[in-house]
């Protein structure tokens, strides 16, 4: 029999985005978005999409480039919690806690293969909605919000990472991912991985850094309630001069209908609808593209935009500059 | 050969709309439907929606009671105007031209068998976009607001009358309408009627008042982008405490997706989507339905609510109090 | 610290729903739901949806009376089922093992306390698609069929029970299901309930069955991608003389957009989207709704239909008479 | 004061589509596009989208090389036709009059300047449709489909034509279709027109064929009822192996929301959706698009695909070879 899978990680919670230009982010993602600010500290501005159940997803601290601070996710108890942890000793990724931010209590830093910064948590503020956004049907967080792309709520992150099968055995060994896609070139190395902890047919990627940078951000992912939204999440950015990368348009892998934009501070946001697509079976097998599959582009036949496999943030030579 | 059809109206142009309480009437249209105000003249607040190619489609004037102060319709060209005007001489529903107002030139004022205000214009003000409400592509009149309901166009009004067939015979006789669809009971009376002077499958619709009042109005309807869209308008209707009478849901009449909501002033307004229908045929056949065919509800089976039958303003109960 | 909870339960797998007309049932359900016919073996037809990773989810067979069979689900591991077993024991609602069935390998049977017969099984075949069923994208299971509704896959069922409490208890006790939402009298009985075994909001409703009949049931529920084509599926059904029971509307509880049909042998179907809706608070707190909360109707103030109240399969009237 | 607009073309009949691949074609259509076929004769076969009132809207007639074989448009009235051909006389593009088709009456030929053959007739077959495609609402000539595409009606076509500007002309003074976008090069040649005498915003367009061929097609168009539903016919596209060119995505020009397919016979095929946009203006301004703008791509930035600029039907390679 098959060791049983872990289940301790219960989704992403929250996602630290550094900006350049964070008041023009905050602007980008409450106007535009329409999130919510629901807290400010220090150099941070923290915002959640009205479905978030917790206070904040998403927190934009102001940096000299632009990039991801960290990512947070929740566990399904404290007893989870606990075993992450004492599964990651000895590993060298261990950075042990911190005291907690606005909106959740105590985490457990480490890091992944690569660098990024990832907090492990349970303790957490639910969202309790001031008057004037209170919902009119109670199993919702908050108000809809009637503006902008009316974000739902935050879905995935995409993150660069130079060896993609170090980090998918991190996530598989130590945090109880399951696999769902992945790219293998035809030299056999790994350039890219979709997991999840969910139903969602994936709660994070990672796509190979061909810079040789490490710790890069290539974009997060919000859910729109459907694809016509994320059509009316073009027109929006369209009219508000905000660059639009690609799309919208339909992924071949996971099928995610998706937009690409860029918010001000540079980063790479994603607005996507995955329809009623979830991942329901418990021993899902990993979908495996190859080369020559990439290369025949999107769903529909969309090639992928040359950006997309070289920009992340923060930019490469802006790294090495300031290195 | 029959005679040829009159093409002399090219379409509904605006609603004067009479509303108690005028600024949260704006703050309806202008919040939560998406318009946008384009001028104030003595009580009246003037408003558009993104997509109407004149400067004004709604115009607000404040008033004890809600209702319709008049409603006008642009002709084709300048000789369109003046036969249609011939054409009324000796009518007896002529009542003259006035010297235009915000957004327009002079128009030629009549009424409709049953009293409502009707003005016939040509000349116009093209909307001009101030710059940060100028559009991403040009074709466009104005920046799609990505605001509440995000109203396209003014679409079509509902009118109540006491005498359908009087005001049938109007609109075919002297304004050159077609009739595409009719209502008639069992008793040979018309009970309700929808015409065109455009594509659309209606540009006006009038019901059977049967509180023998004259001059109500039923509703004014604006159009959305999708069905989808209508769909958001009644979370949006829910979320900021408008009352939705009825639907979403599917007419059988017409085929319209609609949405019944009461704006602030107690008039209701309809946010509606066509899909693709039109009509084309520019010898349409009306389609008649019978007393059985209505009590069978709307295409998907929906009962008609009672207040469908009896509500438009100003209501009676006022008017007669009034009277 | 809280106890964990238990995940073992991976997914609703497959139902089997009882029909007098068996022919035409699964008529309705291939050529107007677009699923695909996967099976036959005795007196019952085995159908999948497009997206349904197993061989089949639901199980048609014939019967004197409409109804349902036995509803399966699937456990997250063989160590999962062997719990599952164990806690069933001496709770007197075991019957024990059977052969397992097409599409699945042995399943361990047993009732909820309202008497449903209740499948639990590991062993599964994937579905392999013959050659003309392929799917374009091979994340995907079958081809998109471009048929009728497209219903995308099982996604819930609903029964009707006595005791209500007496379910939630099993569920929670037995298989280790989470109440997400609830209907609570004002004399604290408890009338209606919705579990998840997944991130979906629900996995299951139980709704009480005023007749004082045992084992009925109110519906099942298929995903469709989008509230569109919940859309399309109401006029499909229109246009093939499916009666439609009540909606599209969006319900108050879950927030489903939903439509409810009856299939040719007389069960209750609903078409449904919960557009990006998912429950992913590992610890999240039941939403609890009072008589006069569930008074005001649907989201959109759609009044609940009586049959919806009433009606289930078997019918209680036949059910008496046969008895 | 100006001359009066022109209305006496009231739309666009149908198009006859010659393919070297017959029975594919129509399966094509017929199948994934939902059309119903209503009639053969000689080497044609008749179709028609289920709210085209008129029995054919598209014929497919069996030849060598894919392209197009005639284009119709229905006058208003009787008296129009007459003045249609009047204005004609002295041309040099009549032809005269033919005894009609299947499905209309006498039809009087002429050609566009390029070569494209155009017929105007006004008499015309209503469909009836027989009893097992009759439609639930009595307002639409045929039950909707639920099949592939559901292609509503016939919206367009886009012909190639060396010298746009001649062609303007004579849509303009012969047939009085009202210019409403257009393509103007840096040296003032015009290259691409969107023409309408409807209230859609096109009826056709002429693209500059830079072979210096003559009478070739680019594409027919087909409405569908959303852009959701345009992304379905994308779905269905790539799961039947029907070639996409380029979207779903949306153009500047017209704002429709696209997507081309080449059917099997090699002609291109778009399914579009303009969502509520009409032109209800009588005196709209023409947009005019210059060099510059056009290189900025589509309305969200996707980059207009090389062959949209070089393909036609007849493609050049086999007109030359065949010449």
């Amino acid at each position: 029999m098959q060791p049983e899978p872990n289940m301790d990680v219960a989704h992403l919670g929250h996602v630290e985005v550094l900006t350049p230009k964070l008041e023009e982010s905050v602007r980008f993602f409450v106007d535009l978005g329409g999130m919510t600010e629901c807290g400010r500290k220090g150099d941070s501005v923290y915002l959640r999409c009205y479905d978030d159940y917790e206070r904040c997803s998403l927190k934009l601290t102001a940096s000299k480039l632009p990039g991801v601070g960290h990512v947070a996710y929740r566990t399904r108890s404290p007893q989870a919690l606990e075993r992450r942890i004492a599964s990651l000793k000895g590993s060298g990724l261990e950075i042990g806690w911190n005291d907690g931010d606005l909106g959740h209590g105590p985490a457990y830093v480490c890091t992944d293969p690569d660098g990024h910064k990832i907090e492990l948590y349970y303790e957490t503020e639910w969202y309790q909605a001031p008057p004037e956004l209170r919902p009119a049907i109670k199993n919702q967080a908050e108000k809809f919000p009637g503006r902008g792309m009316n974000l739902r709520r935050l879905d995935h992150w995409n993150a660069l990472a130079a060896d993609i099968k170090a980090n998918r055995e991190f996530y598989e060994n130590y945090l109880g991912f399951r696999l769902t896609e992945q790219i293998v070139l035809d030299n056999g190395i790994e350039a890219g991985m979709w997991m999840t902890c969910t139903n969602k047919s994936y709660d994070l990627a990672y796509s190979r850094d061909n810079t040789g940078s490490h710790g890069r951000l290539h974009h997060v992912t919000f859910a729109a309630n459907s694809r016509e939204e994320v059509l009316l999440a073009a027109d929006i950015a369209l009219e508000n001069g905000i660059r639009i990368e690609t799309g919208p348009h339909k992924h071949a892998i996971q099928q995610t209908f998706f937009l690409y934009l860029f918010e001000p501070g540079g980063n790479r946001i994603e607005v996507a609808s995955a329809v009623a697509r979830l991942i329901l079976a418990p021993d899902w097998k990993p979908i495996r593209w190859s080369e020559a599959e990439r290369k025949k582009g999107q769903a529909w036949g969309l090639k992928t935009i040359e950006s997309f496999h070289t920009y992340g943030t923060p930019p490469v030579e802006e790294v090495v500059s300031k290195g």
